[in-house]
């Protein structure tokens, strides 16, 4: 009876997809809510996932050269005020101090939204000479937006993130930078959350506040939705102009440098659970997964069982993260408080396997089934989670293949979103803003970015039939 | 020349103290100021000094059962205001946001100056059953406290620390648990930082707000103050009946849990700073020193001193953190460089120490040189790390006790601390705050902490001369 219980919790997705979402968040123990209205608490399985997301990413920082550094959380109100587009961007939508213990502050200062600011006024003291450049460097902090509709991981008031901004000598180094770290963002999606992603470049319409250019990667959630998970901007020499950071360059003459800043945020949890979960609940990448394979006992009174399941523990707990489950609960309350949790593997041992020296796994995503000897059960695992991965990934791409719709008109994009539900719609764009308008307007999708490392479904602009070089995905998106 | 420059620009400590101490985290890279008054930029090479404090603490959490979660850094007004004392000891120096974007908020919310509250919300939504406890959590976060003076490391506006909060079914669970977590941050200390220190409970005038009973770790600076490293606090069922915390026990009847939290800041850099640096810069403990071993080419421009140094860094790789110096700059420059920097052993390599299969080793403590053979290099570095981390808490231990004075009235504190200098006064307490005031008074020593694990030393109170049972250790403290 528990684990029907469980189960009947959720809503399923069909029903109602926002509901299911915030179910798993809670019912899987991530988050929990608190009196602080758009703040959350990321709970120990919701964090673990977190830390294992930040040990793998700040690996392939660290790898391609970056350093960590930590600013202040606060930016006063005349340093925010300095690049008059990132100010115009993020002024309505920071949270203000104001006092200091009992006394007003003589200036308020901001909690930072973004800390581009912060790291300008930095290397406006420590960058002088073309020997102090580059400076790659990252951060781990949280970061505030005062939202005024907010959802667990999507859209929250505080949420944490990594914040990359570098400084280059060379124009030509910062763009580099700039497509390397969507590379690194996109690898990592692909390949640790196994997670298909576009990449592209952002319209002038919906590029970051004070960037030449902004780049994205983005992923299609099960419900036809978007979501954005990583960006990268490019900034050219403007940050620098208007923090005053110039440095001596070999001819000994005094020039501006160039910038980057890139970031990935708590949100790609939001992602990983809408678009690998189902009805029975989270459904985690093993990369990722804060417990990679679950041992259960069945039949665990009985002589041996405990023991058995202690010993596969010891043996793969040297590679792998594992947990037992001893409790009093039934084997199947158990089953599905697991499934709910998102374990990749489960790993059955009861009096029977150990006397056929096996045990049975139940790779989570698919519900296989598989009788397998113990005696090489760590080669066994690992083939298990590779299976994992690869079968997130090929079902997540299949899922953005099914819905994804070639179109050459509006009509065609609304046959196309009526017949199938949302989805990516590739479309010819001219690049005239009217006409990216005019597309959301009459069918409700977005540009999300210029694809670039695609071939074009057509030559004419999807809006205004002019000719058209450009093309861009539509969705809508969280 | 430019090793001489490197090394004058630091004032000696016996000139300025609190000079030198700027001096180091300037000069050493550690920090930066910022325009926001008493918050500092950590840089690349003072963050990864915390990063490697972080890894190591975090795992002996783990090791010991605990698991990390994430709290809002905002605590609504009225939500502070809960617990009497709590609200009395930390409102006065809290950072109030009063507006989100353009909007007045309805009620104002202070950045966390610690978190207590927030857990003790946290704990009433998800503490139900006796098979909910104990919870035993942590955080690394920032928090903020409005200081007037601040110095960096040592007293800073934000700080980055790591909180501990945990909740359990009976009081003794969690007086085991606060002490407990004091004896892990004193072999972190010991074995980890090299710093010898002395554990101890704080007296009832300098317990945390809102705790039953405070423990902390004091350890004693070059200068002879005193600096806590770390603290601990038992909680009793106060925070519970505050915040209507309630579980219901194995008997079925609704009672409250017990609490502890504790704490280790980034202050404890500037422990590290004042406990092992010298005139010539910093001076790291091996377990946290980003650079564990510095290779310097010796005339680098004859053939094979570079390829040599890179076969040596890429067989020393895989088990110390280490870099190759190949810059322009002078071997004479480099060697001053990575003292100041503090990076524990160099190696020298030169042709004629390739010729003869051996490089020089100078431990950066002691300036020790030895000559080594290359066969062994991984053995010795090990060894040479070794004998750095016991070099140094050897050194501090003797310093320690150098600077240490039983005394037994008043004057003999006055009489040792006008020969000697500051230090650590080991004297005992009958108890009376009276006394405690008193002493401070008359000779400038605040008591430290209650020694329970050390043989009094007298029985008579140093101030009134009443029956004491109490040996407390008294200092300057920072």
């Amino acid at each position: 009876m528990a684990e029907k219980k469980l189960v009947e919790e959720i809503t399923s997705m069909e029903e109602d997809f926002a509901k299911w979402y915030t179910d798993i968040v809670k019912k899987a123990e991530l988050i929990e809510y608190t009196s602080i209205k758009g703040c959350m608490v990321i709970r120990p399985y919701g964090y673990a996932i977190w830390e294992n997301i930040q040990h793998i990413l700040d690996g392939m920082f660290k790898d391609t050269g970056h350093e960590n550094v930590c600013m202040p959380m606060f930016i006063p109100e005349g340093l925010l005020q300095k690049e008059k587009d990132h100010v115009d961007g993020f002024a309505p939508e920071v949270a203000w101090v104001t006092h200091g213990g009992s006394e007003a502050l003589e200036e308020r200062l901001c909690i930072r939204p973004t800390s581009e600011t912060l790291f300008c006024e930095h290397y406006a003291n420590i960058v002088h000479s073309y020997r102090d450049l580059p400076k790659l460097y990252n951060q781990w902090v949280s970061v505030v937006r005062w939202e005024k509709t907010t959802r667990p991981f999507l859209r929250s008031r505080e949420f944490l993130w990594q914040e990359g901004h570098t400084i280059h000598a060379t124009a030509q180094e910062a763009i580099e930078e700039t497509r390397k770290m969507l590379d690194v963002y996109a690898e990592f999606c692909e390949e640790s959350l196994a997670i298909p992603v576009l990449k592209g470049q952002k319209t002038e319409s919906d590029k970051f506040a004070g960037a030449v250019a902004t780049y994205a990667i983005e992923a299609l959630m099960h419900d036809g939705k978007a979501l954005q998970a990583g960006t990268s901007h490019y900034f050219g020499d403007g940050f620098a102009k208007a923090f005053d950071i110039m440095y001596t360059d070999r001819e000994n003459k005094k020039v501006y440098p160039f910038q980057s800043s890139w970031g990935v945020s708590t949100r790609i949890i939001g992602a990983i659970i809408m678009t690998h979960g189902d009805d029975n609940g989270l459904v985690l990448p093993p990369a990722v997964a804060p417990i990679q394979a679950v041992i259960i006992p069945v039949a665990q009174h009985k002589a041996g069982v405990l023991e058995k399941c202690a010993e596969l523990k010891a043996l793969l707990e040297k590679e792998f993260r594992v947990k037992t489950d001893e409790s009093e609960n039934s084997a199947g309350w158990k089953f599905a408080e697991y499934e709910m949790k998102g374990v990749p593997l489960r790993i059955e041992v009861g009096p029977r396997d150990i006397e056929a020296e096996q045990c049975v796994m139940v790779t989570r995503h698919n519900r296989k089934k598989e009788v397998v000897p113990l005696s090489d059960i760590v080669e066994t695992v690992h083939r298990k989670l590779d299976e994992v991965k690869n079968g997130l990934f090929e079902k997540a791409l299949k899922n953005r293949e099914n819905h994804s719709y070639a179109c050459g008109t509006v009509d065609e994009i609304n046959n196309a979103l009526d017949d199938k539900g949302d989805g990516f719609v590739k479309a010819m764009w001219c690049g005239n803003p009217a006409c990216e308008d005019g597309v959301k307007e009459k069918t409700g999708v977005g540009s999300r970015c210029i694809l670039t490392d695609e071939p074009p479904v057509g030559e004419k602009c999807v809006y205004c039939g002019k000719p058209a070089d450009k093309l861009v995905v539509w969705a809508k998106a969280y």
